[in-house]
């Protein structure tokens, strides 16, 4: 066949397109796997079929094809038909509700994160997660498959600690407060967080008011080397790739099933090499976790999977009935945050905060753990720490201004606040422009069980531009309720 | 954004690019749907989300979304994000196991059809029906869907017959011999037949020796309208083509979920109108239904859906342990047909087609259907209607040389011919080069329960190469057992 470059990539994918013709007369289909051979070089790729792209006798290869063999125009190369790999037909047993052994499901993440799998294959392994679900052993595994896949962190320490939020309650930063505690009394804490998805902003994106999150695997082993600890984005695509390509498979159905997002989780953890991993998981009507009974669900399910991959887990259930801490929106909590490590209020944040990292302290071994904490907190090394960590992450400091377009919501009775929507809370916030608009979000003056007079100001809202401040006046009211 | 047009068609569904700089300032993920606004016009389009591909304000726009908008390099166009389409949760349900209703069904069948809905989503939804099947309303939903979104054959005629048979008995051409048949006595059968996929050769691979298989909707029409039949490929585009799409995202993992075939069957007879529907289902532990108990099953489940669907169907259960007549490969094949059509022999394909031909007689209201059938055949009108089929499929009944290329494969004891393996036959057939390679094929001069003498001729192996008749030789002492 002659080569026709295809000037497009699929980010991953090796995909080569033949005509229609050719393809029925070799008997080929679309999605079938194809050798390309150019002289002794060759390399597998999954097909596609153009009735237009391509003309008869010619190979159409995208990007990621002509790199791999470097390839010109016109070059002859030999194609042939290849078997489906092995990890299909596990993923066939999976969908006919088999469980998987350790092999087979670190074959199939082995294909993902090559590459070998296309997306309608990975879509079936999916179903059948979704469908069966996974048991302990499954999840185990599929957990160290992930990270056996892909690149760990190399620190060299051996108490190495970490935390984890299950989510959904707007303005939860206290990683911001809880790292340089620990890090400050000498713990390893090397924090990987995500970005925001569907909340105001996530750890990731409140840290990058102060300081770069993305940093290679080599970038966070030196940060932490030097500080004890780090506050960096989780989606490095060296640490846990697996997990990205599956997540993406999952998005346009929202499956979410539970043995991968545990596996997800505990692989993260599991590649910065935890020993110690505090899980917080906030309850509550507009939390991402909404019963009791899920929340015992999940924390048996994370212990049990933390004993099976020598991670000890203590699991932390919480108030997820309204936000944490003042501010909503990159900037506002950054100020939340730095007010706690100053020792300059945000109660609610900051008990937060000194309370977990006290039961860190305590699965290492300390006594009185809260006691610690509060100390470190108090003494301003924490503070100090913070800083440190921010200057290694190439960032300083500073004050932040906030936006002079905003809107004091005030409260339209005298009363006692009832409740603060979560859900509303975050709408409003996407609204405005959050997270990618640092300043937008909203400031809370009151919290549920505050008393109010009518007329007080209940929040004050944020924004870059005054049409989107306008866009999201009309949802202001179903906030807080007052009773 | 400014349009950049990359060369690349996907063959229906509309794709754009967008650098991951911009998806992530914008909150779009791969996968999302965006309506691409040029002037007036606008479409909705998948997001892909590449790293090198496009730069930052480009939009890399597919072909088929350049073509739709009539784009040009560095055209302005507007950006906005689409709420999924509805389906998406039809699926969904679906995939959590629920019932779907008509509506429900319909838009799916119609997005897949539209090309809204990529392959990801369409896995999902045949993962939801392998796991929990369709029940009968949902498979006549699931089958009027199909019909509803593609164009209809429309004859104006009132009895229509169709027949079809569940396959992989190589050499089973009854088609061949029915529909000249049929439409010979007046009854009008717009027969549509598949190619080979893992058989030697189809009715439409077979048919091609004479003639042309591919037509369009209209011209179709016209040969039926003329002659009362035709013998053509099924798979245009224009008829029930949802059933092209579900089959190409089957592929991968090989599903065959039992609903989906069936509706993929009847909608194929219910859009050239077929009031009367003979099916064959040949049973052997060779063939495609390889129990009497799964043969009733899928009778009985046909004979309702007909119920539903107002198709009359009757069904024969027919013996499926060998092939059918005494050539298989496309010209063998072909020349068993013009001994038939001309009263020379090749009894077991005789018997069966005038057994077929018979009960499509007797569904419609004939007495003694088999009588009739044989005198048509017998009479030679048969015949003349097959020249004429095949003359208005712009071909004509010519003489067929035979390969010189062949191989004797002779018995090595005496004996009863006691099986004939129709996967082995199928799998040296596929070697030989079957069905690109018309000639070649197996010609049997033998069947079950003949005698034979030491040094007979069991078959003849045809092949085009020496070559392939080399690989093919040592499958040959597997295909037929003596004892």
């Amino acid at each position: 066949m002659k080569v026709r470059i295809l000037d497009i990539s699929t980010g991953g994918i090796k995909v080569v397109v033949l005509n229609d013709e050719d393809a029925s007369k070799l008997n080929l289909y679309a999605l079938d796997r194809i050798r390309i051979r150019k002289d002794k070089k060759s390399v597998v790729a999954i097909l596609d079929i153009s009735d237009g792209m391509v003309r008869k006798g010619e190979l159409g290869v995208f990007k990621e094809v002509s790199d791999f063999l470097k390839l010109k125009n016109k070059d002859k190369v030999k194609i042939e038909y290849v078997e489906k790999p092995k990890s299909i037909y596990y993923i066939k047993e999976k969908l006919d509700g088999e469980i998987l052994n350790k092999e087979e499901i670190n074959e199939i993440v082995k294909d993902v994160i090559h590459d070998k799998l296309n997306e309608i294959e990975i879509a079936y392994f999916i179903s059948g997660c979704y469908k069966y679900g996974l048991d302990l052993e499954e999840v185990s595994n599929l957990t160290k498959a992930i990270v056996d896949n892909s690149r760990k962190l190399n620190l060299n320490k051996k108490v190495i600690v970490d935390k984890h939020s299950s989510g959904g309650i707007p303005g939860n930063r206290t990683s911001m407060i809880i790292v340089p505690i620990l890090a400050a009394a000498g713990l390893v804490i090397p924090k990987t967080s995500s970005k925001a998805i569907t909340s105001p902003s996530g750890t990731a994106d409140t840290m990058g008011v102060f300081c770069n999150v993305e940093f290679t695997v080599k970038e966070i082993e030196k940060i932490v080397k030097k500080t004890n600890g780090c506050l960096v984005w989780g989606g490095t695509k060296e640490l846990a790739s697996a997990d990205d390509k599956l997540i993406k498979i999952e998005r346009p159905l929202s499956l979410d099933p539970e043995g991968i997002m545990l596996a997800s989780i505990m692989s993260k953890k599991f590649s910065v090499g935890a020993k110690y991993l505090l899980i917080d998981i906030p309850v509550g009507r507009n939390a991402k976790v909404k019963s009791m009974k899920r929340a015992m669900h999940l924390k048996n399910k994370f212990i049990n999977l933390g004993k099976k991959l020598g991670i000890k887990v203590r699991v932390m259930i919480s108030d997820g009935r309204q936000p944490i801490g003042n501010g909503v929106g990159p900037v506002l909590e950054a100020k939340d945050v730095l007010r706690v490590l100053k020792n300059d209020g945000v109660e609610d944040l900051k008990n937060k905060s000194v309370e977990m990292a006290g039961m860190i302290f305590e699965m290492v071994g300390y006594k009185n753990g809260r006691k610690k904490a509060l100390e470190i907190l108090e003494s301003g090394k924490s503070y100090e720490k913070f800083k440190e960590i921010v200057e290694m992450q190439k960032g300083k400091i500073k004050d932040i201004k906030l936006s002079d377009i905003k809107y004091n919501f005030r409260s339209k009775k005298k009363g006692k606040i009832v409740s603060i929507d979560n859900n509303i809370v975050n709408r409003v916030c996407r609204i405005l422009g959050c997270p990618r608009e640092k300043e937008a979000g909203i400031y809370f003056n009151f919290k549920i069980g505050g008393k109010v007079e009518k007329g007080d100001k209940l929040f004050i809202v944020y924004a870059k531009d005054k049409k989107k401040l306008k866009e999201s006046l009309s949802l202001l009211n179903g906030i807080v309720v007052v009773n």
